[in-house]
């Protein structure tokens, strides 16, 4: 284990959490804030960049985040898939008050259901195709759930949507990429609101665009994240949202393909791999 | 008890709140959604418009919003103060993750304390002179304390406030007025932040300018509040802001003279003032 | 000729432009500066309202802007389309320095190029299926223009699009509605950048909603315009934006018939059907 | 001349313009894309950085702007302070339509105007003391100007302000940093808009803050410029903004005591220190 002799924010044996991007550093994109559009980017596990399932790696020390002592390296873990949860709200201008449609209930969605209430949504509804997701959605938090089949009606969707939450949303998430998805976040967002598709789906989609746009609904998407790590671990420090539901299952690295084995099949959530012994990386046990 | 032909959002027997301020409708700053800034604005209980301490009232439909059944009389009444914490951290632009200081913990204060942690603030530390107050904020949830005098000195503070918060604020409220706490907004606020200023004090301030605007610590103002009732209704009626432990004392109309001797005396926090009997007009008994 | 008793800014027989478009003034986007997504706007020729081929009309006074003195009522009639580039413009962002695409140059892609130009853009390119378009557009100012066929190949023409500006456009506008041009507004513009769809064309539409989401291109689309004229008759009157050479053919109001045929045939850029006898109508000659 | 393995945009020979501060690239503001708050910034002749009054100097690529051929190296310097000017107008949010007031007539205040209204400002007016200054401003193209001494009454002042702009300024920019021009700025702003600080002068300030904060006048400064650069090329380039006129006196490197000792002066307005033969580092001569 070492450290650089100009990294002033660590010291060895810090537990940290890993913004696993690294951009250039001095391209246009770089300097205007919006790093994660470098097109010289190095993230983890994206080629020709290594994966991260190793015991020992060398990061830049200004991506690497220091865990107060409160904070379980789970939850460590946990601050990238909440950093894209954060990225989307910030884009969407989720703020207090706003009525919030998130479509899709898995990981990405339940965390931006949880980001957008720790943001001051006054109201989060979430829908899915699968009632045990909407289920553990509600005891999140979810203040309205909807479940939908392949063969829903569109037009009598959107009803319930507004039916539901006694208005039209001021800002949705697609968080699954399915044309169907899509296409209820572009019908059922409030007129000069704003629809985020977080979920990358198919590369052509047919959508009713013209219907959203004449309504001033703005579609934006989001690539990853930038900036939204310190706020992500604010966020977990205080308390203001919890991500250990999350976890549903734990494996050590030796375990690795099994864990991805469990993960491939969806039986769980979130599946964490261990590369320390897990009673010894936690200083405190929650 | 009357109500127009036109109006839909409204039946007679509702229990609502009135935002005070009815605009022109047709100036410039009404078009553009700022019409807290309309010269023509009439105001309850400014000049020449009367005040509301009246058994019967007219006032525009649009600028009355009915309260849910679980949001009592004196819940509708705060939203007025609240609005302006409201309209206070829009215009700081809070947001998750955010540190926040707040000058003064009198009930603008508090309110815009509350409304931070609402909007998502990450810590928020709350100062005033008098240390009651601050034992209230605590209770209220600010994250920190500090209780400062007439002869202390500014860059001492300057150095415990961003000790305390380990850091320094991205959003800076000056709700007092006073320029001993103007100018710890402008010393405090990090580089590139934003200093609310939102008590008005003497006309004339001398203040560090320069090295707050070389630190592009923008400096913003608040005149009342603008399209923030709707937030602030939906915030007190999803419970996220807690209004209630500010209302220290009751009076009926008959009583007012005696309690506008209380609010004289600074003896407590918020003072109501009850035109109905107090139990008749709250459907729920909280 | 009548005037409303409370009416200041203006005086019988003043010449002047009229927003064609009346909201209610109470709902929630009257108060929040979208007046144009009011639900009840009454717009002059959209049914149920009658339209403007009328010697006298009645009009809200604070939609009627007077025009100074040596601004023609041809110039003064074409706020109205320059209204819909400004619009376009602000919500596309753009500012100083930018690079700029418009798809169609037709009245509104001319009129969003001038706008653009006048906003400070650096470059604009503009792009069309007839030469001829292309050449009038070069005479008001584009600083580059692209022919486009049926048949032209997509991904050829974003590296010609490139290629001609060596860069990608901070801000792209499709003003044509086509399927074509839509998608290469989304294939073209810069990652971080904004494509406006000001042209409503089909309600269903296949495009590369992934790639260009996933790079964060906006995509906002325009609805008519809100508090724009004053920004379009400022624009004209300074002389920033000439719209006269668009005025291709002058009519009378009893050739009104004529006037569509010519219109409808796009033979011109823009017909004017004149109500008073031209040559009593303006002050000063051009 | 020696130029880095990894630089791209530049080979040995180009001219071109240097942005005169180089950041750490990684800390908060340098990730956020505001690199000018960056606290280790390395900056030109800002001790313990050596000035440029030298024949050979090394600089970061990414900081180096090649000049295309037909900018001039006169040309290329001054983008250094209409960088200034570009920063001030963002600040600002100066846009097409917008009425502006410039306080002080020098440079700084020259190229604010010229970048105003290269912004689409429809009106400046420029104020100084020196009316042989406002008679310059008037000839590169200032719409109004108006000259002020020492016991000019400020309210009178501020009347004319208005009647001349025949309305309030949307923006303010005070350049010279004295108590009397920031007053002015913060009287004669429009309710909602937007004074900027750009002139930085005592460090305490008496100033009347309620009255434009109570307006919601937001207060700005500048330091600096950030990713301004590109901008100021592209309009010089362009040629939407041209700067030529402010040079008024060329010295060779040899002479620069006495280029100082003009300047120091203040006969004229910008003095070149040629660091290479005149005539040899134009490629073409204007």
């Amino acid at each position: 284990l070492q450290i650089g002799s100009k990294v002033k924010n660590l010291t060895v044996g810090d537990r940290m959490a890993i913004e696993p991007g690294v951009p250039c550093r001095y391209c246009e994109f770089c300097k205007t804030g919006r790093y994660h559009l470098c097109p010289d980017m190095i993230f983890c596990a994206t080629p020709p960049a290594d994966g991260n399932l190793v015991r020992y790696y060398k990061h830049a020390a200004d991506f690497c985040f220091k865990l107060p002592d409160h904070v379980t390296m789970e939850e460590g873990a946990l601050l990238e898939p909440l950093a894209v949860g954060i990225h989307a709200c910030k884009r969407g201008g989720v703020s207090a008050g706003h009525v919030v449609l998130v479509l899709g209930a898995g990981p990405i969605g339940l965390l931006t259901m949880l980001t957008a209430k720790a943001f001051g949504a006054h109201k989060v509804l979430i829908i899915d195709i699968l009632q045990s997701r909407l289920d553990f959605a509600k005891s999140l938090g979810a203040d309205y759930t909807l479940l939908i089949g392949k063969d829903s009606n569109e037009a009598e969707l959107v009803r319930k949507i507004h039916a539901l939450l006694e208005g039209h949303p001021d800002v949705s998430f697609d968080v699954s990429g399915a044309q169907t998805t899509i296409r209820l976040a572009l019908l059922a967002t409030k007129s000069g609101g704003v629809a985020v598709l977080v979920g990358m789906g198919a590369p052509e989609q047919t959508v009713p665009l013209a219907g959203a746009l004449s309504r001033e609904v703005d579609i934006r998407g989001i690539f990853r994240y930038v900036n939204d790590y310190p706020t992500a671990l604010a966020m977990v420090a205080s308390g203001k949202i919890n991500v250990k539901p999350l976890v549903t299952h734990h494996f050590s690295i030796e375990e690795s393909l099994e864990a991805y084995e469990v993960a491939r099949q969806g039986a769980g959530i979130k599946v964490m791999i261990h590369v320390q012994p897990r009673d010894t990386n936690n200083p405190q046990k929650f």
